[in-house]
């Protein structure tokens, strides 16, 4: 049987396919089902590959660093050395050029938007201070990145993505021709949610922007960086060797951490900024901590050794990770694909599917999903100020439940999309 | 043979002893001695007796929390219960009450400064638009307090201490006659650096303030609780059983950490305040971070058990630390107090002794010291904007030499004590 496209069926025909999908709909409801699908949560399956990690640093180890600094004890803000080369090593980046923090980059990031809320980086004012500030947002994105600048009250100013990247004719038009605007979110590889990897031409026009505003950078948010789900994942230019090539060396924070190679709650996070950069970031965070947890940083290090095998670790990651994309893909390919209503993006890793339902139904489809028994990502929350002016784009997080319970989760997906789809077309 | 008090010596005398201690000084730099005693950091050998931690989550242990939580992933911010029960324990608080975060009880201090500057508490506006705010500074204190509120422009003022607290009518009369006036700083047992302990009296006036700002707080680090030096310590009122009577449940934010119970740079922090200030606080540190590292609160919970274990454990610190306090005090006994310059405190818990110097002094001794090869807490450290009024003021931070260096450590602290003191009464 040929499915139709819903674009070719009657006014009939679109009525008499609610009415079997609703009743398909009320099925599911009665099964009573409780998923949560939210987050890009790791499952259990993923964190139990990482138990090992909690002998790596037994009770007989030797705590000292090789720099010969105890790691027990205070000091040492900017990370263990032994630390600071392994995510080095991770992001092909310089260790006197790297900062190791705790368990979460977004604290990291917090602490780099906030120094210059309160106290001005660059020899420029506080932002507090400047009137009006903007961050530019590339879209779909990252709802907690969103939620960080507009805390500060920075106005976000959307920036429409392609496979590419960010428009980068926009970017640089802003950047280049508007004091206020300070910054830009980017999710270089495997972007969340769309997944897509920044294009080396995309990652070069960043390298060589000339902002207006001397306090402007470049949230370089790396947080996906090893985490493939193919065999033969693309390489690509990486911000240090394009910047490298500009001499812009100072306009990007890049930020990095384990929260999903070994575990969320107890990872390590790390900065890559030109050495100025941090040298005056650490001033203003040599305030707020003595030191972050050098001892997890040991861990991490005798657990891993080095790059290599931490990129071997994300190879055990990607088998428990790839079937569940692959039921996802498979279940939009086979359910919503032929009726031409939506699209979505096909990622080579990363977190997530980012999932573009007809306009005006992405809401009605998550509440649908909500009262079927799974919780999805808040419409809207991939745009700042939960604003999809489309109300289309809706984000799909296939790695915390397991494959049976995706499935069951996606049967449901494609039901509510056609339901959300159909009672606009019947309406 | 009787010493006398330097105030009874002739010119002569005094000339001639100057002499004989600056050859004494001179013979003691050539031992070219390098020791720190800048920071209130635990020796080696207290770190080494928190070892078996390392070992209490290990590789094949249960990662889920009693509330059902796998402490392993993203999640529960204000931390987890067990953990919650461990620190309400420690402070005769209610769990219900407890907010358990990372390994910085100073990055929570941060984090409640920087939410009422950048977003404001109770109502009120951020202190960033409320001009000119203000803090209470009892001095002599601690000075990463003071760095703190000076990050955030607000302006200290000293409050004299005296053996039972801050001087309480003048902190009433700031509090609750000024509404710029945003809080004060506490070190309530074994304060820092003059390890007195708070006076029920002083606590309880602390619990009957009135303030006449709606977001003031006294912020109540009560880093040295369990921190003991005698075996029979005080029992202070605590600031929740005192707040109990007077109904002022939300006048105060407590801290106290494991920082020096177990590893300064790898311990649990833990934060103690009214409901009603956490749902606050955590809508504010939910952007910042998903959670705090609650793998390491649940190493703690598993190696610990109970509060009577953690203060079972600091039974070991107090063994370490007991003989080196009983060197400096029993040093200064011998050195100096028979010369009648100067006073210091004699605390039975905490990690400081106290010292004041001969009036315009303690720049000078500090100097000496470090030429001498010991690096002491720069003088004036104590005050905010380092600025001691009387450059009298030294905190002596016995802790992490071993005794062996400690006591050579004092010699020069005595010698150098003297050298200033008779420098200043010859010239």
């Amino acid at each position: 049987m040929t499915v139709k496209h819903l674009s070719e069926l009657s006014a009939a025909e679109l009525s008499e396919m609610l009415s079997s999908i609703k009743a398909a709909y009320e099925a599911f409801q009665a099964k009573k089902l409780s998923l949560n699908m939210a987050r890009g949560k790791p499952a259990p399956a993923q964190l139990d590959i990482t138990m090992p990690l909690l002998n790596a640093l037994p009770a007989d180890a030797d705590p000292i660093s090789e720099s010969g600094d105890d790691t027990r004890n205070y000091g040492l803000l900017s990370g263990i050395t032994e630390a600071k080369k392994l995510f080095a090593d991770v992001l092909s980046a310089k260790p006197e050029e790297m900062f190791v923090g705790g368990n979460s980059s977004l604290e990291l990031m917090f602490a780099c938007l906030q120094i210059a809320y309160v106290k001005g980086i660059a020899g420029c004012k506080p932002w507090s201070e400047q009137g009006t500030v903007k961050f530019l947002c590339p879209v779909p994105g990252y709802d907690r990145h969103f939620a960080l600048t507009e805390y500060f009250g920075v106005e976000m100013i959307p920036v429409p993505t392609d496979e590419n990247g960010p428009d980068m004719a926009m970017v640089k038009e802003y950047a280049e021709n508007d004091a206020a605007v300070k910054g830009i979110w980017c999710v270089p590889v495997y972007a969340n949610p769309t997944g897509i990897v920044y294009s080396d031409e995309t990652v070069r026009a960043f390298a060589a922007l000339k902002p207006a505003a001397k306090d402007f950078r470049i949230f370089w948010d790396n947080a996906y960086c090893i985490h493939h789900l193919v065999e033969n994942p693309k390489k690509p230019l990486t911000i240090n060797a394009a910047c490298e090539e500009t001499g812009n060396r100072g306009i990007f924070y890049q930020f990095v951490s384990t929260s999903k190679v070994t575990f969320p709650g107890a990872g390590v996070a790390a900065m890559n900024t030109a050495k100025e950069n941090l040298d005056e970031l650490q001033k203003h965070l040599g305030i707020q901590t003595i030191g972050f947890d050098k001892t997890n940083q040991l861990r991490h290090v005798r657990f891993f050794g080095n790059a290599e095998n931490m990129k071997a670790h994300m190879e055990k990651h990607r088998a428990i990770l790839a079937p569940k994309f692959a039921v996802v893909l498979n279940t939009l390919e086979q359910e919503i694909a032929p009726l031409g209503i939506a699209s979505w993006t096909k990622p080579e890793g990363g977190y997530f599917v980012s999932f573009n339902a007809p306009k005006g139904t992405a809401k009605r489809i998550v509440q649908l999903c909500k009262e079927g028994g799974v919780t999805l990502t808040g419409a809207g929350a991939t745009y700042p100020y939960k604003k999809d002016p489309d109300d289309s784009n809706i984000r799909i997080a296939p790695t915390y439940p397991t494959v049976e319970e995706l499935t069951q989760a996606m049967e449901l997906f494609c039901i509510a999309v056609k339901y959300a789809a159909l009672e606009q077309l019947v309406k």
